[in-house]
């Protein structure tokens, strides 16, 4: 029975620190984050291994609401153009293929939002907006109870959830409009 | 040098069997698949395991040839409606998600291809047009050069390509048109 | 600058339910899972869309820790045996490909872990323990702050990442040790 | 029916340019890649788009021989090591994933094969073996009933299917043996 406090220690310690993440949240950003989906033709999320998850959560949602959106990676996808939006997630904002993608969404003259735990990183270099994703931590405890990339992560699937609340606000949709572009074909 | 043989003999057999099988393609069939993939407003493909490979790969094609098209399964989807086209590759034509899947697009008024290699198969019943891919064939000689749906699997790889080049031709396009619908930023 | 209270407030109740949902989670259960993990040969997990997501990001970090895992509906995969460990994510614990799989792990004598948001679902029936994802909500309130999945899959993701931290904390290994283990090759 | 010569046309076409392609395949080369896969670790498979989808084809087939096979970029993966065996698969050699995968790869010490269209491409640097898989066509007619890479995604796909008829043979095996290992809860 004692032993298990490490579980519920960890989930305490995420939740606080997901907190603490995101009461730091630029509103001015989320603002002008809103402004690029309504001005952009298309949208395109990019991420690797758990962030690359993040990204698709994220972009089955924008579905739902209504956006014309591309996992880049995926199967079906299309080439970025002038005035569509790429929303780019690395933790590090350092890895090559995350860089490449900002490069070249940006050479394209795309819009770019990078989403990145790292301060003045690589990807920032070529984005429009950057969330700046991080929280001082004590390291010990944070590799104990959120190892490698953990609270990234979950900070970012949050802050995106929010994002889709206030973009289906603004296009004045419910959720049962949101339901009915849900696919019916699901496996 | 003789052990290798084998290779030489499997791709040999591979190839002579695929001859067989496209011989026997319905020519009737592919002018009614072609019109429906003109007078159907979205494409939605489905196969599992290998077929699913084959049915992703037609996918990108069509999405080359501007055709709005959606891989059942992938992250972006879309609910299937009366006036959209499903094609459906199941070998056995009786795996339940295969089956499952025809049934809901035939009962949504979507018009159905399904793409196997048993005759009368259940999937068939939900089925506008029916692609019946298969050969005799010696089954010691099956077993040892093309295990288990190899040859299914490869046949259909290039119906769908023959396909695709049909396709094109009717809508008077080229190869560069093609080349840029190609994702940019494909990883 | 009023306009966007929609985000803060979701994120606010999203964190808030969130709490509410974890907070009831059975501590004899997790014990037990914990158990089952070090007793099973190889882990499993399924999910469809956002669940099948968080499943993912669940199992990237169960092969971190070391553990031989699958994702059912990937292209690497094996078949279910006796003694393996099957973890089933679906939020209405209704839907066929979900009950199938968990039904078919069940025959097969593996043990299964179902995580749903209903009470006496289908998918319960064949499980060996599951967890109860849920919290009383206001439906206004969550539509329009949470619509959809959002709670569930939210919560699940934080769930599955304090087991990660139980489960790294019992094997007695480091951040460390499951970065080693973090794949070199990933795009 | 005068119209839909442009399928029979395309799927001839194809076969025969397959033939022209695989006739030139090293005998050689086949004899050293099955060395290496006996001799081998685990085996990794890399590819883009279309050619990806063929690398996976291959990776299915692979752990239905019993193989510990991993998709590079898939959820479940591992990071490679010095004696694993990395298969690339890139028309072009020359894109910055592929190339990359293959020179982390080359630098782990583990053993690389490059399959490519492309005489002297990047990605040879790196390799261990290459198969150069390319036939000389009329250009017009070739973009007309294959346009892109279809030539070298077919013809890699039939192969890769002979490399595993040969693999099957060495290991003394049989397709039962195969299907023994196939996914039992495959969707």
């Amino acid at each position: 029975m004692i032993e298990n406090q490490i579980f519920t220690k960890s989930i305490r310690y995420i939740q606080r620190k997901i907190k603490d993440i995101l009461d730091k949240v630029s509103q001015e950003n989320i603002d002008k984050v809103k402004d690029l989906f309504f001005n952009s033709k298309r949208i395109f999320v990019y991420g690797a291994g758990r962030s690359g998850l993040v990204a698709k959560a994220f972009a089955i949602r924008l579905v739902h609401l209504g956006f014309q959106t591309f996992v880049i990676g995926e199967t079906i996808t299309a080439p970025v153009q002038k005035g569509d939006l790429a929303v780019i997630i690395s933790g590090s904002g350092e890895t090559i293929p995350a860089v490449m993608t900002a490069e070249i969404a940006h050479n394209l003259e795309a819009y770019v939002i990078s989403i990145t735990a790292k301060k003045n990183s690589e990807i920032a270099k070529f984005a429009d907006i950057t969330f700046y994703i991080s929280s001082g931590c004590d390291e010990e405890e944070r590799k104990r109870y959120a190892p490698l990339g953990t609270l990234f992560e979950a900070s970012v699937w949050i802050l995106l959830d929010g994002l889709i609340a206030y973009l289906l606000d603004s296009k004045k949709e419910t959720e049962e409009v949101m339901r009915s572009r849900h696919a019916t074909l699901e496996q």
